[in-house]
């Protein structure tokens, strides 16, 4: 990323390489344990910090609840906001797997705690892959002491390749934040939608800082940056059973959190989060194009989401956007019937910057320059509602392909 | 359908032939006129009854409303629900068409009023097809008075291969209702989701009966009707601009509908529109199977819908019943979802008949009867919730196939 300076935010941030271990004061470690089948195939990870850092997360809403969401969720609720580290599998989701599950996740989170001597409510934990079956202990248990004996710094990419399932590509990003007080790093890495066989897609985030935050700020700044990144993507509107997101501070890098400098760590959070985000619509399955919606001039942001939230899930706006057909219909009636009240005659529709629905009426001699747009992995979807109140939102999704009825329909259980 | 006799509800029901001018009173006539570009291809129609009808109508909830259906509102608020004809092209949406389609469609129902020497507010008006494009009216209005000087009982079948746009197949169905108070008919047809070109799909019922019918009663029987019917089916979650479903009763049966005989006017209005409803989905784009998803025990109906269309509609879902995958997981989460509160230990997943999950655990042993089961073209799924609410609800759906992208994403406007 380049200097993106502010005379009135008062920071500035350049690139940084090594995701999720960028900031100082985590090492990490990944290894194939023996979950996946593939051999050599990395499967399972401990990240971990030097000293007990702040953390704060944000669990899937489904109903249905894997054991690790369940076991991170107590931690979190015991160890007053520290931890010293999460321990992350892939190739099992843990899902729907009764008592036995959680006693494997809490089993893990031990393993790691006896490792670094430190309490198991400090470890939280992840996991991604097939519902409906338990880990293999047996395999998981030695993984997890080998991995603790040899975190490093520098491995953050091993980290980013070991969660992936059928993510077509690793997913890690940093940035350092320069500000009055000094500097201070931001890093992550995410998984996506892609299927380990036939079963739910899992979103898996995990962000780290060396800023010193406060617990209610690293909180409230992961909320916040997510509701416009990881809450603001989807692919096929389907939420797992296990979708978590992480943040730790270590504060190893000495610059401290107050309500003054808060923006910057918001804003270095977001700019993090929503690299990877598009990442993972950019992996999904079966997806040619990123297709960004944004909608202006709602009465409220909540709204200016929704619509562009049901124009993102369209089936029929996404198979349009496959086959590049500049369809205004399709875009204007998803928007229509999102449950949002507008005047569709004040309404507009762009596609690419050209302008193809407005007054009531379509543009049909523009038809040609947006369906060159179209063609692009990178379309735009503007729809202004006219509603006078000024509200705007963006919501990324990606195109509906043959392969992704391919991907989710001809795996088997 | 066989006959089906009940000793509490004291009626009964026949096959009859003729659908949508089964019924006494009715007439119609359907010809190609040039909207659609294939020669002969039937493109409009004429249904009238001999005699002012009691007529209700329901349309769709997209705030986009196609210019018929903002004149058949209107007409149906000024007629004191009463009507002789409804008039109906293919091959056209007249959407998004400013107020030159709002002339055209006014246009079209006074060219059917001439012809019958009516009042213009006792026609109504749908059309299906292209969005955002002008109807040929130097096609439509010559087509319209030759439809209306060719009217004829018999002709329904006609009807209902005129309606359809990219449809697989015509739908009609009728039943001769059997009471104390006499026999009556009801009949009717529908089109459904083709898509002609690339715009959105539209949902036309048209239902008739030679049973006197108070307006008030045709209404409340036409909704309630629909709810479990035209309103409980999903392709791809889309609701199009130009919905409607319309209902006429011309009496001339003589068999006089009261709060009494109510039942039997619900049941048969339920059964036709729920065999029209139901071919609409397997005639639904790429569709290759009808999934029957059916929500057991939830507090509410209202919660027990709105679970079981999450379902319906899910593309993991879909695309498992596609791959003929018994993946009770993905069900399960889409439930876990869809915004209604429930305990997932205490739900079970059948797909089959085959218990598939249930106390919170999978019934592994149980996938190949369930894979087995998933292979032929009618799926069911059910989902008890465990709520103790003892509420059920049932919605259509279809499998996501990869001719559905096809169809959908390869045409252009």
């Amino acid at each position: 990323m380049a200097d993106v300076s502010s005379t009135v935010r008062r920071f500035a941030f350049t690139a940084a390489q090594g995701g999720v271990t960028a900031a100082q004061g985590f090492r990490s470690s990944a290894l194939h344990c023996g979950i996946k089948a593939k051999a050599g195939a990395l499967d399972l990870i401990v990240l971990a910090s030097d000293a007990p850092s702040a953390v704060a997360g944000i669990f899937t809403t489904n109903l249905v609840q894997a054991a690790p969401v369940i076991v991170s969720k107590r931690h979190l609720a015991d160890n007053r906001a520290h931890a010293r580290a999460i321990v992350i599998n892939s190739g099992c989701a843990n899902a729907c797997t009764g008592p036995q599950g959680l006693a494997d996740a809490e089993q893990m989170t031990r393993e790691v705690a006896a490792g670094l001597s430190c309490d198991p409510h400090h470890v939280l934990v992840a996991s991604t892959g097939v519902i409906g079956v338990n880990l293999v202990m047996d395999k998981v248990v030695p993984g997890i002491r080998s991995a603790v004996g040899s975190l490093a710094r520098g491995k953050g990419n091993e980290a980013a390749r070991a969660i992936m399932t059928t993510d077509p590509f690793p997913k890690e990003h940093a940035v350092v934040v320069h500000t009055d007080r000094g500097s201070f790093t931001v890093g992550g890495t995410a998984k996506g939608s892609g299927m380990i066989e036939p079963n739910m897609a899992t979103m898996l985030g995990f962000l780290t800082t060396d800023a010193h935050v406060p617990p209610p700020l690293l909180r409230r700044a992961l909320i916040e940056s997510a509701r416009d990144t990881f809450n603001a993507i989807t692919v096929d509107g389907e939420c797992s059973t296990n979708d978590a997101l992480f943040a730790m501070a270590s504060g190893a890098s000495g610059v401290a959190i107050d309500e003054e400098s808060y923006p910057a760590l918001l804003d270095a959070l977001t700019s993090v989060s929503r690299e990877l985000a598009i990442a993972i619509v950019r992996g999904g399955e079966g997806a040619t194009k990123l297709i960004t919606v944004t909608v202006h001039d709602a009465p409220t942001g909540d709204e200016a989401r929704q619509v562009a939230r049901t124009i993102a899930n369209s089936p029929l706006v996404k198979t349009a956007v496959h086959g590049a057909d500049p369809n205004w219909g399709r875009i204007l009636c998803s928007a229509g019937r999102s449950g949002v009240r507008f005047d569709p005659d004040r309404a507009t529709v762009h596609v690419g910057g050209v302008l193809l629905f407005e007054n009531g009426l379509p543009h049909d001699d523009a038809a040609p320059a947006a369906a060159e747009h179209l063609k692009t992995p990178d379309v735009r979807i503007d729809v202004t509602l006219g509603s006078g109140g000024g509200a705007s939102a963006t919501i990324w999704g990606c195109d509906l392909s043959a392969e992704y009825v391919r991907i989710n329909g001809e795996y088997r259980t």
